[in-house]
């Protein structure tokens, strides 16, 4: 009576018979294929880590970013496409940039997250102004921030434009592994020097290399943005 | 004579030989993958309950919002593609304030779920100004609202742009064997806190996890919109 | 040498080799999935009557609306996709005010079908802006009106774009028993209540229920429309 | 070498190997299924006689249109989809408004037949401000003037956008047949009356149904368009 | 390796493996289906001669166009689509028009000929003010003309925007035999009214029908464009 | 695991599993089935000769246009689609004149011939205000110019956009045969009147037919553009 | 259960169910059709080295290019479809001279680099105003430049919007190859002498040809783009 799911997963937002929509879902799994990024929320802050593929000595780490800086005080770790990412978060930073000017304060960083989740949404649409696109992106958000009156956040966002808040969340490719292992070790009374290494020993365990502070890079919320110097990495790799 | 029936359930809005438009049905399975949601209404307001699905003991409960407050008057829960729900709530929001700007009193309950449900009708259009979208809204919304000088109404809204009222309604994966339970308990004279009871005892049997405030929420429309606290759910629960 | 019928019905507006436009007969196809509705003309003024299917008894039966007022002397019953005729009956109900507007007069009922119709032709084209579908309207009307000069009348409308005149006409999924009944026993004196007698005791004969006051709707327009209320219904089934 | 011709027919406006156009080939197929329509042209003016399908004694015949007229010296009957040709009839009326209005003068009858095929031809264009289809218009018409300085003039019309001058004309299902009988009977020394009686005897020859006043429209141009009430009908059937 | 030809003939512009653009073959097989059409440049001035296919006695011979005046200095003769050709024609109207106005002399035939050239080139676009098509233009059009300073000049052109003088030259379905006649017998020293033989004679042959006043029309561009009169026609015609 | 190869060569602008576009590739293919051009630099000028197929006696040679004039120091010679050409030399003498007009210089060719590149490679683009197409261009040119303080330049465009300088450089049906003749016998220090020979004997070589004044164009570029005269083709037969 | 990969692969914007999107890793591929092009950076600048294919001894080797200034401090090498280079180096111009205009001071280069991915990320899109494509670009370029304030930098870009920096990089068809050669080879106190003498030796072993002025390029930015002439290619080679 049905076609095979096949036939279904090509047509960009077509619905199958049990309601599935293939192309978010293959999206999701584009993700999969990225390299692995954890954030930790700990009392003082958020600390957001990622593995960077250095496949070759002669490239130069420090122009892989996986780790980006939105405003102050948000900061976004990416896993999958990172061009896709790109436009997600040149967005965020027009929003959060528009809201300083128009109530003179830092964007509520739900308001942010729901306004990089609203953009995924608007794929296959014909109106690209703001960055639409004629596929789902591909690429998983980990958004760390530090919302005034509440203290530290972490917001998971995907190729659904779904948004959700944890205390601890892993994407990519290694995110299976590292998620039980978050589970396992998170306590809510983290501080952020003990989340620092939570992250980073997680991390570890999904990585086929040696974690150097070449191949990771870590950045915190706490309460500012901050991405760590070639030292600081090290000085966390060496608390391990 | 005629193809089966898979060769005509791609086209977003194409009828087959019997008059079905099968993406609008394939929308409505979308629902059946979706949290149970329950809506009850007594005679002192409407209660909505709502599963959520913590899927890792990491995930912040209250950042999974499965129920929404449009105005004072009229709160919504759902069940489906969230995402879907969000850009349909954003519309019923919009259209609930231009009423109160223009006419200076709340709009009409009514009037609010066809706004919704017009939106619904309008995918596979290019006019996508007010949201439209290239597929059918996978997302059914039950809608609760306190009409003046009617009292509590409770609507139900699907992806064909139908819209309809019950006294009490089950939506999402459960809702078969919900709507079953609230049709043989349902008593027009219930009392809120009596519609409090029946909505989340009927939720609980379809549940598989055992309730707790982590996993339901609560809200009421009595006559105004109130998101039920992590105490208020509680309290509810200890009635069952 | 031809392709079978299947190849050519999937084109919105397509001919096929014997010049039929399968799209348009699988929306009147759709029509016949739909309640029955049914139109009896008197020489006082027409009779509206149509099926409501209560699928559950929490369902209100009232907030299912199967006639609609287009202006006070224009009332319609509608068969098929309700959300359609939502917007056929929008649009219609601007093209009477803006009648009333322009020439201080009710809109001649004619002139009102027509504009119904011509929208209903106009699928498939880019211009959406009075309401055209990327498909036919799957729905079905009859229209019933008072023209200033002419007495009752009554339109039956079908997504071709067709319009006709009838004295008494049934359409959806019992139209074929009905209008059989209807053609055996119209005649052209009948009183209005003669005439609410014939449609409703026609209507009753197509329907698996027992006829109540809750799953059946009357409304009548001698001369101005009229929605019966739950007494004036029950009045018109003790008559039977 | 080539696909058989059912590969060619979808395209709306795309060649076959052979040279031909397919949609336009079944467009004029949807006019043989198309009730018959005659017109003669006499000395004193043109007479046009179409059948109606009264399909139950409940239709009111007097609301089937198969005869329109355009402007006080050209009138127009119809075969195949008559909604398409309320399309090309409501086209033809502006633009001999447009034409007195500029020029003070009845437009001629070629112009007006020429802008009708002009429309006729612009299918599949994206350009639909006056009525452009994105398939061609499934109907043909028999265009009956007075031409100031010339006289009584017939014009024939099909969906290729084609037009010709006809001493005497039938379209739709009776056609050929009736096309047959005009060949024989016709002369060019027709008085108006004996016109009258050539087009409805020809009519009655391919009519299934015996010839009344309800089931056949007569109009004229003669030198103004007239159409024929109840009365004037039934005295050219009691003259056959 | 590759697909059979037939694959890649309904792209309306796109090439085949061997560098082909079947639309545009398919377009001039169109012109194959056509009547047949003559032009015979003499010293003065180009006659031009074709075939009308009197398919009724009833049917009126001088409404069948199938040569038309451009410009005062221009005159063409058709083969292929005669609805397509008015889009073409229409346009060197406008365009020998605005030259007389712009410059306050006759337009350089060439200038004329690949406006139309042009014109037929464009098909596929969407800019279609200017009349452009979504399929080739399935005509071919012999021009004659005047050219100031150079005497009678006489051009071919097809649906691939290709343009090219003749001495004479036959397009449509008895182009063929045609072409080998006007070959063996034209000489430039013809007189206008030894031409007028040539192209009569020439098309008599490959007629089915015997040439009459009614079935041919002749025209003549010396210095001046001239439509023949049914007398004028019948000169010729005994001259043969 | 693949499809075959001509699963991919339809789509107008896809690429295949090896990198390729086909419909370039094919468009080229085009170039092959056209006549064959040769151009020819020498130190005081470039000289371009073409055959042209004069396919009938009555058919005027010169209005064959294969080569054409852009600006006085620019001349072109095309193999393919003809009709394509024009729109590309339209484009260029426009570049050229705006050049003159804002600059008050002549356009380097280098210039020019990029304009050319560059409106080849806009196909299956929506903008087509500047004469893009929705298929490649299927024509070949020789730029023949005189760059001021560097001399003759000659220059050879494809469909890719791609544009290279040659010293001598054959393109079309004869293009492989006589560029293998022009490697031989090139060499740097020919004069005009030798390059003329050269130019016209590679040709010769390639035509089935015998090289006439009719069927071969000449120009040259030196350091003005110059179209032969028939007597000036015929000396330099002669020369042969 | 899921189609071949072939199925997914023609869609220009589409995940594969393991979330590829392959039109890009075509796009790729047509890299490696290309030329080869490499890229060192020693402590005085960066040199670009490329292979140029004189497919003929008539060709002019430098009038193909392979590597182009952008700015004073920018230099790009190609690889893959010459024409899509063109596009995004034109792109680059524009926004380095922009940057100029508004900020008074050289454009730094990742901003440049980042310009032209973000360029190459929108195709698919309908916005074509800078040049967005309907397909990836069939293109990869190594970026050199002089930052300020930090020196030399090299950078990567490829169809898929990803950029990085490499410290030495081979890019075409034999990158392979070259790319372990630079990797065992090269060292970060390179002088530009050394750097030339490494990036030419490495190139040369991946050649089929014996390494000469004419069939390589070379270029440097230290700090400002300068393109060798003959002469400094030879003395290059010389030092091999």
């Amino acid at each position: 009576m049905f076609l095979t799911r096949s036939e279904y997963d090509r047509g960009v937002n077509t619905f199958s018979p049990e309601g599935r929509l293939f192309q978010v879902e293959y999206a999701i799994e584009a993700i999969k294929l990225g390299t692995t990024a954890i954030g930790v929320k700990s009392k003082d802050g958020v600390v957001l880590v990622v593995e960077k593929r250095v496949t070759s000595p002669l490239l130069e780490p420090s122009s892989i970013e996986k780790i980006a800086e939105v405003d102050t005080h948000i900061g976004v770790a990416m896993s999958g496409l990172t061009a896709d990412a790109r436009t997600l978060i040149e967005h965020a930073r027009v929003e959060t940039q528009q809201h300083r000017f128009t109530y003179n304060e830092p964007m509520p960083v739900e308001s942010c997250v729901q306004a990089l989740s609203d953009l995924a949404l608007r794929f296959g649409e014909d109106d690209d102004e703001d960055g639409g696109m004629s596929r789902p992106f591909g690429v998983a958000l980990l958004v760390a921030g530090w919302q005034e009156g509440e203290g530290p956040v972490l917001y998971h966002t995907d190729p659904s434009g779904m948004f959700v808040q944890y205390d601890a969340k892993a994407i990519g490719s290694g995110s299976e592994g590292a998620q039980t292992t978050l589970q396992e070790e998170y306590k809510p009374e983290l501080s952020l020097k003990e989340a620092e290494v939570l992250a980073l020993s997680t991390l570890k365990q999904v990585m086929e290399e040696k974690v150097t502070a070449t191949n990771v890079d870590i950045a915190c919320v706490a309460p500012t943005y901050h991405l760590y110097t070639k030292e600081e990495i090290e000085e966390v790799v060496s608390r391990l």
